[in-house]
């Protein structure tokens, strides 16, 4: 119990790292604020990068003592545990503070990457979370299918739109792939504006992709509804927090 | 009986007074209404605020007399009932009419934002209202979860296309808070049009990014809705007006 | 059976000409299409018009006929008739006919408005709307009660704008009535993109109402997604066409 | 089961062919792409298309072996397999082969559709697919209401608009399909914002038909979320993909 409770503030103040350490790596692509305070930003990055480097050491050093590795000996143990998912989230976190040694300042979109990549290592201490992926993950093949029909709406939006406006824009509907950049933005019911159709044919098309669009947000909300619906039905859906 | 036929006649009277109370607020900001009805509103403002004053007195004044107070004395039962929330917001709504008086003129948005804090008063008198407010609330982790999932989805989306296209726009994708800009009017299929990618590969991370969003939506919906099924389904969902 | 053939068919006609009568309205407001073909057009619009009219005299002939309404004798049944909703519509589709020849030039809006109306005949002629409709207006508590939830944030979010960006932009945001324009094209996710706000104190709030204006969605789809799983389940959901 | 696995083997193979062959559709409307890579991507889609060709015609060779067609003789059955609707995918899959030497190259559009409509064939081979195609079509009934439902609130926000509008912007709002246009985009969500509202009554308008629109997507999403619910309720929803 008392273990219990020391774990639990582990836990807690490894998510408050996290937390600030993806707002430090936010805060420093900012001129303005790496200007001003930009060594504070650097220190913290650096402190909490050696965190999770010491927690990817200390479980790597316990790895061998967990009952279902075990059995595999110290090397053989600790090496199926840096293979799981798990593991290897934890190894991203760790790896931007040695990269910073390693790699020349040109690396600097792998660096922002693996720093952000610390955000999945959330998933780990959050089972609310973990929860809802799982039951995304169960539904996959509906959603895949859904998204097939998103896919092939968009495709013949965009097909049908690139013949009937390439005379009249030719630059913004110059290739299918040109169109697409269109039917996407229609179909999603995001709509820049930046590319319009202009013909009576291309508005009536359009008008029918946006109906289309709209009504195809039924399937993967239709979908993760009745898979949250089950989920709560058949056994208490557990979403906790700790 | 009859004392409840006066009761709901009174809970009528005041939703009347909030309702008047809160459109006399928005009008007041309008120079061209302000210049010709601006005594009219500001007596209405008056009036109203006067009615609220009076309730939170009345309120105060028997709440010592309520069942579950009425054993901590006069003193302490009134004390307790102070700190409850609905009475906070009964105090809060009667605020601007003093602050009047207090403050100077350049306290002008403490007053607007209290003026208008009195819609929540509606709460305390719509159970409709209340039945969904806790029905959202009973999913508060999961909904905390799917916020989330979508924070997380918008970093990424942010700090991917800053990687890809603060090259060609370096304005627009200066950082990543810049770029966050983009991202959630993207996500969440806002879609201002005033930041848009202009490169190739920044149309296709921004077409995948709208892909997620629009699917994102399924979270809080599928939420909510399985929420307001299990509701109904275990015990009557009780959605009344009065 | 034979008279029910025929009932049928004749209802398939009115369906028909409700059609045929409501894009005639609309492509008479085309200069283009006016010009050419106005004079098919007029006369279209005359011949259904005429359907119309003694459709509606037809019914009320024999509406002293139908059993609950037999019993208040020829003229009290037919005046009881008249009041009901179905014969106001059918009343309201017979109008523009007369009032073409009453009316000036100049109530040129009442006529287009009352002859679009007739689209509501519709609902007469479909139970599948005629269902929907109903699964709607048995949840209105719970839809009054989330459009309160949906207007509230609406209102606190041109609240807040207003404060933060009219001295930036004193002509978008010169009062909370300008403000609530772009708070409602923000929170439906519509976007235009006609006002932005442009400080980073806005640019943060106005995430805000977007993320909330995306979740926001999920209280009406909840409410009906539920009402029609409720539906199903109780009774089996009569979705006919005829 | 040798034969099962090369059955699925098969399957595989030609869901392949099919993306690759959509792929080199797409890639060859493109002007520089086809400039470098076009013979490339004409030999592919040479291969593609003659393999296409080729499954039709075996699958019309073998159409008369299997049992429910074989009574009806080797011509009679062939015929029956023929217009069925796999077999007319199928046939319009193989077709832009065939056209290429028959068709002048004006009949450039009705090439590019045809190839396109290989995607077509993709739900002959995804189970998934085709039970969210067929949850979709036994909803048909209530998503036609909703759709009309749908297109009512449009055609009454575009005859509404274009009355209050039409004197402020003459070209926009010209007439009532002029007017469509905007409440389409309105009323989906898309929201281009090529065309707005500039009058008050006309803002306020378009405000209400955005709560509408946004309101109105939860018709669609009920009735497909339903559907799905149902469907898991009452047998196992089968979404296999092979």
């Amino acid at each position: 119990r008392e273990s219990d409770r020391a774990g639990r503030w582990v836990t807690r103040g490894l998510i408050g790292l996290i937390v600030v350490n993806v707002v430090v790596s936010v805060l420093e692509t900012v001129a303005g604020i790496r200007a001003v305070y930009g060594d504070v930003l650097a220190d913290l990055q650096f402190a909490t990068g050696v965190v999770f480097a010491l927690e990817y050491g200390l479980r790597l050093y316990v790895a061998d003592l967990h009952p279902p590795l075990r059995r595999f000996g110290p090397v053989g143990g600790r090496l199926r545990y840096v293979l799981q998912p798990t593991a290897i989230i934890d190894l991203l976190a760790a790896l931007p503070l040695l990269l910073v040694f390693v790699l020349p300042g040109s690396a600097f979109a792998v660096v922002v990457i693996l720093r952000l990549a610390r955000f999945f290592k959330l998933v780990r201490y959050s089972p609310a979370l973990r929860s809802l992926l799982s039951a995304i993950a169960s539904e996959q093949r509906a959603l895949i299918g859904s998204f097939m029909i998103i896919g092939g709406i968009i495709l013949f939006a965009a097909t049908l739109m690139y013949l009937v406006e390439r005379d009249v824009q030719p630059d913004a509907f110059a290739s299918i792939p040109h169109a697409m950049w269109w039917a996407i933005t229609t179909a999603t019911t995001v709509g820049y504006g930046d590319v319009v159709p202009v013909s009576v044919a291309g508005k009536m098309l359009a008008g029918l992709v946006m109906l289309l669009g709209y009504a195809m947000l039924a399937l993967p909300v239709g979908i993760i509804a009745s898979a949250f619906a089950r989920e709560i039905h058949s056994r208490e859906f557990v979403v906790t927090w700790s």
